[in-house]
């Protein structure tokens, strides 16, 4: 059956993240669904990344095992967003490798998060609204200190991660004001579950004063309960782009909703 | 009793409107609940214009009488957004004089209109997603024609408007592309019920090559009935900016929600 890549955005507010589960609606199950009623069988469909609940993306990437009908291969994706609901949206459809696989052979995954230092009425599935004043230097100060190859557990769920490496290299970890804004952006070969959620909750502490900058190059060092505890809210995160092989990551560092312009 | 000026931003997705009316939930009844709650009576409220169902607004102006309680008048609008439902947003309360009025004094009120290029799963509520080929150009001269004084009442609605001068000096109609979104923008003193729908509806078809724009031109000479057959729906359209005398206009012309990032 022929392989299919589909690069996906949707807006995670009303699911309960992208992997189908039972009783709950997902962005998977949703697309799977639509999938079925246009073409029939479905043999395999997974996609690059895990989301949470309420988590975005912009450019997930997944492969879809299905024989769309004949005729423009353009029309694929057409097809399927007519069949999902509007906060779905298949932005690209193209024929891949039966052998390729979106999750394995994806060799870099990059991750934005919108905090606010104002709160936002349009804005606000989008965005992480801090009341504190946030310095968004000393955020970068410490998100440089995170670039490189270490452990992260103090960062992950150990509930889960149990057995597996908790080693990751990060490759870019940059923050950026914006207007209102504070853009944080990670890129890495793969992430741990929460990693990038506790990673910014831990930044935005360091913003207001309540953590300095080596507190956090502690948290590599030795195993810190606190960025469990500093998770940030799902909303301002998005899967922004999954790159493979040969491939660039493209998207500017700017907010997906600025909601800075007055 | 004191009068105070708000500046408010609110999403209209859930709203019948900006005006209190029977049975519907609207911006203006959700304010005034606030203000009772935390403040007691009170005797006046009212916004600059009113926007429908589903109309966003970034920058309404109104004026409510209260007595709020004593303390740092940059309080009041924390004090009413804690009580408020987080898509509206109270950005500022200050004290006015008490004949002031909101709508009566207001000189200008400024529109923006987003017109989607492309289906998009993260903007959906904040633009109208039209499928046909766009030709901005097009739409720009169109839109040239209609600034200055004119009998606009061929976008009005004559059921309500009757009896009513239906004369309007368009200070300015813009068109900007920018990436997948175009965006329009009218500015005038004052606007007939649902002009800036028609209006953008009657570009739009401009743009997608199906009326020229001398017959945009017509319109204003000779009543049609087309513009009400291409009223732009609600999702796009924001209530930007209310300006009183020796006032100016401050946002640039730029998108809400950028969604061309990619």
């Amino acid at each position: 059956m022929p392989r299919y890549r589909l690069t996906i955005e949707y807006r995670g507010t009303r699911y309960r993240g992208w992997q189908s589960q039972k009783n709950a609606r997902s962005v998977q199950a949703e697309i799977l669904r639509a999938a079925r009623e246009l073409h029939g069988p479905v043999t395999d469909f997974q996609g690059a990344g895990r989301t949470d609940a309420g988590v975005h993306a912009l450019g997930q990437v997944a492969h879809l095992d299905f024989t769309p009908p004949a005729g423009d291969a353009r029309l694929i994706a057409a097809g399927l967003n007519d069949a999902l609901p509007p906060d779905i949206n298949i932005l690209e459809a193209r024929r891949a490798d039966s052998r390729w696989h979106a999750r394995h052979h994806a060799v870099g995954r990059s991750y934005l998060y919108q905090v606010s230092r104002r709160r936002t009425a349009l804005g606000k599935d989008f965005v992480w609204w801090v009341k504190d004043r946030l310095d968004a230097e000393a955020m970068a100060g410490a998100a440089a200190g995170l670039v490189g190859m270490h452990d992260f557990a103090s960062f992950s769920d150990r509930r889960i991660e149990e057995g597996k490496s908790t080693l990751v290299l990060l490759d870019e970890a940059a923050v950026r004001p914006h207007g209102d804004i504070v853009l944080v952006r990670l890129r890495a070969s793969h992430f741990l579950w929460k990693m990038v959620r506790r990673v910014v909750g831990v930044l935005v502490q360091v913003g207001s004063g309540k953590l300095r900058a080596g507190q956090v190059g502690e948290m590599l060092e030795k195993f810190s309960p606190l960025p469990a505890l500093f998770t940030a809210p799902p909303s301002g995160l998005f899967l922004e782009e999954v790159v493979y092989p040969g491939e660039t990551y493209r998207r500017p560092l700017e907010p997906v909703m600025d909601i800075s312009c007055r």
